[in-house]
């Protein structure tokens, strides 16, 4: 995960810095030291603290960063995040690019935390997907199990879903399943997406180890986990409204997966407060 | 852009891919065929279209690419925006890092959009903020043009602002203004944003470009724009809503600036329908 | 896997060509076009006959590569296995670096071959390790396949695997396995590593999908089968040698995995000839 | 020589890692602290130890590497070769690629030194060839020094090496070797690859600084030993077993050169083990 | 700036280390330490002393480098400018590099003292343009303004420079800097250049910031002078000579660039002188 | 060579456009095509044609690039040396890199043509040295070549010079030269350089390869050749003048080498001529 950050951090800084922060670096000599104040601005879940402390020691190896909370701890309006000591000009520099990591991560795990909240029971996974924004995988699926939600297959690379389009051009759901149980490593599982009653049989027929109903209505989804009846793991997918999840968590389904906690996310308020420090 | 968008790809598609899919290449030969629509599930304004083929375009340089319209047109519920033909294991790994791209971006133009039409007023620029994703910088602010906004500075290089961290570090609006001037090269402008009326006279009498009021009240942006009478361009920023900006356009302000058109995204809804051909 | 291929011919056409080829350069003008034939030197199983092509047309991309065999055929000694066409100094340049990747593959594609000839039996899987050749993970995996044996996970992080070190850290078979199913996502299996009949009932106990027997004796191995009997996957690991081997496949394990398959590796001995085509 | 071995140790651990190694960071938590001891399961000569170190110092930038033997130093079974103190997190996932680093480049410098023991003779030199893995060149080359060989050029760039192809293009040894003369910087050598007393014969007069005799048999190197008589170095190349090695000693040449000292490598057999430090 | 040098660097010792340096690795055990003089083998003025110590630095990270002069000094010819204690081997295989960095930029640094001497008025600019090395914009602009020369634009990015080539395929400059300043962000000044009294006369109407003068005679740029009157900044460029820029002084332009200042260097001598310490 | 230019030419164009070419993009429409010529403004000979059309190529991988005349020809003031043909946006985003690169290496082939053609003798060498621009090597060294001039070695890894600082730290010539002699492959060679006439003798004991005088006289030289009397390749070097030069041909030494050929470089003059093609 380290290095998916890292590049990400370097990415983020290169394009914002580009050929040298011109305001900063005309305002303030190189030697200065300065602090900086991570303050909340609402209440929010944290994620991504460290995230924020990297993109400052990035800028100034030396810099010390004193996180007050850490990933996971609900944060209230007003209330300082962490802060750091180094220098100005990284401060300076750096403010913007830790502000928008720390604002989206914790814009995630907020949304995660309040759909959690609803579900209640433990035995039922509220799980992302692969609808992450591209160049985050990593980190929008860090801040949903800081959220309190479980990591669906992290890519294409580890786990089999064969989906409506497999499906389509394959031909054949049972002999698509067989056809890949011969050739994947003996460590991975297979995901079948339904659409109706027949798939789910065939699905069942086919031995697959997790059956995903999608855009089924509560009553489809209550027939299929009868038929399932614990032969397979059931997951539901799309749409995921807060009403929708409170019908849901009734109907005996594992687990339920929604794109929108990673793709439409709503950036918490963060501000940061800088001094010189002599 | 072209350098950032490759680099933005291919990290996303590594992100994806990794090892290989292992469920698209086991149910499908590398030399089959194949064609897909993407079709558009709710109605939008379109961004990123390019985007989309060249993800393709990546995984197979000899995919064809048909895009039924272009970034800026608005498309409805229904419409087939665009065809790709070429490897059916191309079209079948592609497709949710293409979508998540386009997705995403034309969530932006279409946000953008909603804004600028209430706006009406053709002098008045809605323009973003540095508040973009981290590695998206430049496709964040394209995605506004197509929704037809206005850019502010790309980053730290291209303008200088100073924002009040700077103030508070340097100690003198004024002095900070002359100082810099003397040191930035002669094509670049000078703004500085100012929280009170003792800030905005300083920075008039420091001759700079443009005076950002920060989250002034409606009362006070009047009065400002009074002041400053057409000697500094206008810009206010912070916490622009819908009402916000329906009394901001009538205060005289020259440029709205708002962090939320590429912080809190809304996902457009667009899916993808993949078929052999023979 | 293209991508991991690519870099890896890129990293080898760079440390040997360095600042330039002083032979070819010096000999060859730049433009004279040439005619090269891979030729068998030996017997054997042919696998990456791709990859020497891509080595080519690297340095010269409108190269015509023309193979004769595919891979997993079965090469004579004294046949020509491909034919290149391009700039004679691509082919100069190029020939050693091609040779090297297909004479060590199909070195290992062989080696796997003559093993699983003596398993004959279709129901057990012959697989390999994670040790493979640094930076060669992909084409070693490949090549493995190429000779018709199968692949454990690509690496830590599409399955688990838990090891002998592992349980030494954690302190406990059963609460290992407790603990690791509720964190990972839900479409990869757990395998233990386990040394004695006692680890084999804790395993049982705690439901994995997989139990492999590490250094275990035939006698043991068969106790082991008899005491999971099909409640788990069984796989016996190291130190496979060929008699080991033909003892092995009457034991009813699913699974023997082998490092030596990729770690100790006889080339085979294959030739290029060159000539200037006019 | 660093550069490359960082490179490598960095693709070694990303195609390992990938997103994460899900059975160590399920079962320990980050800052726990642990010992590794690296243990001979086989006597051998060891080289790359420094490598094996700079795996785990690559996973954990504080860990404290102690090596007990040093490249070079045969190394009994059953002995601790090296302790290694760091995060556990990092022991266990580095474990297998610093081993997959140690056991191919032990088994090098192993086979390299059983040579030179063969050969006896000071001034004959064991040298290695451009049949290294690709990726591995200065890796190879170093192991092979280790063992007591000697490298021949590093690649292409920095030695003339006229191989038969070469002079099938050119058309004449002679004349190759004086158009290279003219051309080449003034610190590079040039050697000629012959088949035949006849070309022996043109190198001589084109005053070549080596001469490699190619496939010639034991009476044939005697005679160009005795022709060339002194007035160039000679080398032999091709298919050196140990019983070809006892009778080449004896002819007069002055290098020895063998591609199976790099492409053919049995590793050695060298375990760890880890456990938890309170 | 940081990012730009590093990489420079990283090229640069890459370059001329390749493989090994064969002379040092060869002579100087590893661990042996040593001492570097860099000294001064004319008067020049320095720039650049950090990024020859952070060559060091990058080959010995433990090194310790002591600059005797800062940047911007003047320094005699036999001064000792820096000292250098690290391994020996970092010493001499980096000394070369360090002072091919230092050589230049101490080499453009005293040609622009030269320069701004004659200019003397401190109200006119002597600006650098977009002439520099490649790979050398960030280095070359810093050596600039270590000289006392001003910086023109970074690259095409921080600045609208409509040029003759523009205008002629626009067709109209009155309309293209209407065209350019309706889309650019509102923090970027807009330059045209001019070779004759009806352009600058339509630059004028136009309202740009900044009129540049294209190979113009004194006299035609007293007129222009004249005829702009302030209400533009007024630059010349092209062939600036010394004896020309005695005259230009006194003609009432604001700029004056010139190329010749980044790519008609002569580099300043400085030697090195390495002992063991012990 | 290529890999090395075309990182170049990356670099070259992301400093100088980075987050996009402001004026054009602006002005230009996408599609629009373009022709563009490249004029000499004043005699030179040409080097570096192809890398002027690669950087174009860069930008737009279809763009037609003809040159009119080959590297090595000298061309006249006014004359047209190439014409490309491409989008227009490239041709004008290009045009100031590729003439950045052009004007250099033609102003080094002219500067080192002007060297050879006082030394008239064909059997002494002009040589460059390791004083390159940082990221220039292999291309500063080809220009040499275009030129008439030789190169010495590439960098440190190809060929052994034993300098001053070696000896310093070694010391003793003597030893030194027998010391690597144990250790380098057998394709270098050896070359020492020397200050005093003791030091020559030591190098003809030592039997090196080339001896390079040192910053000595005339007469130094003079003696220094009697002595080596054909025993070893003697270099000269240090401080060449074109009056230098005039008297060092008739030493008798071999070879004469001059950092100024590449690290002092007065750029010619050359432009570019844009239009619309319709």
């Amino acid at each position: 995960m380290m290095k998916h950050i890292k590049r990400l951090i370097e990415i983020a800084l290169d394009e914002d810095i580009g050929s040298g922060d011109i305001t900063t670096d005309n305002l303030v000599e190189p030697d200065v030291m300065g602090k900086g104040l991570i303050i909340a601005k609402e209440d929010f879940l944290l994620a991504g603290i460290h995230v924020a402390g990297r993109v400052f020691k990035y800028l100034d190896s030396e810099a010390i960063f004193r996180p007050f909370y850490k990933d996971g701890d609900p944060v209230e309006n007003g209330k300082t995040v962490a802060e750091i000591r180094g220098k100005l000009r990284a401060l300076l520099t750096g403010e913007r690019t830790a502000l928008n990591f720390l604002q989206r991560l914790s814009g995630i795990a907020t949304g995660v935390r309040n759909y959690v909240q609803i579900i209640e029971n433990k035995n039922i996974r509220l799980a992302d997907t692969r609808k992450t924004v591209p160049g985050w995988r990593v980190l929008d699926k860090y801040a949903v199990r800081v959220g309190g939600g479980f990591n669906h297959r992290t890519g294409l690379f580890d786990g089999v879903l064969i989906k409506d389009n497999h499906i389509e051009v394959f031909g054949d759901l049972f002999k698509a399943v067989e056809h890949i149980r011969k050739n994947v490593h003996h460590l991975v599982k297979i995901e079948v997406e339904v659409s109706n009653m027949d798939q789910v049989r065939q699905a069942l027929d086919a031995n697959v180890d997790v059956i995903m109903l999608d855009n089924m209505s509560i009553q489809q989804i209550r027939k299929a986990v009868s038929v399932i009846n614990k032969r397979a793991v059931v997951e539901v997918s799309g749409g995921i409204t807060q009403k929708m999840l409170k019908r849901l968590i009734h109907t005996g389904v594992d687990i339920i997966s929604s794109g929108a906690l990673t793709h439409s996310v709503k950036s918490v308020d963060i501000s940061m407060h800088i001094q010189t420090v002599t």
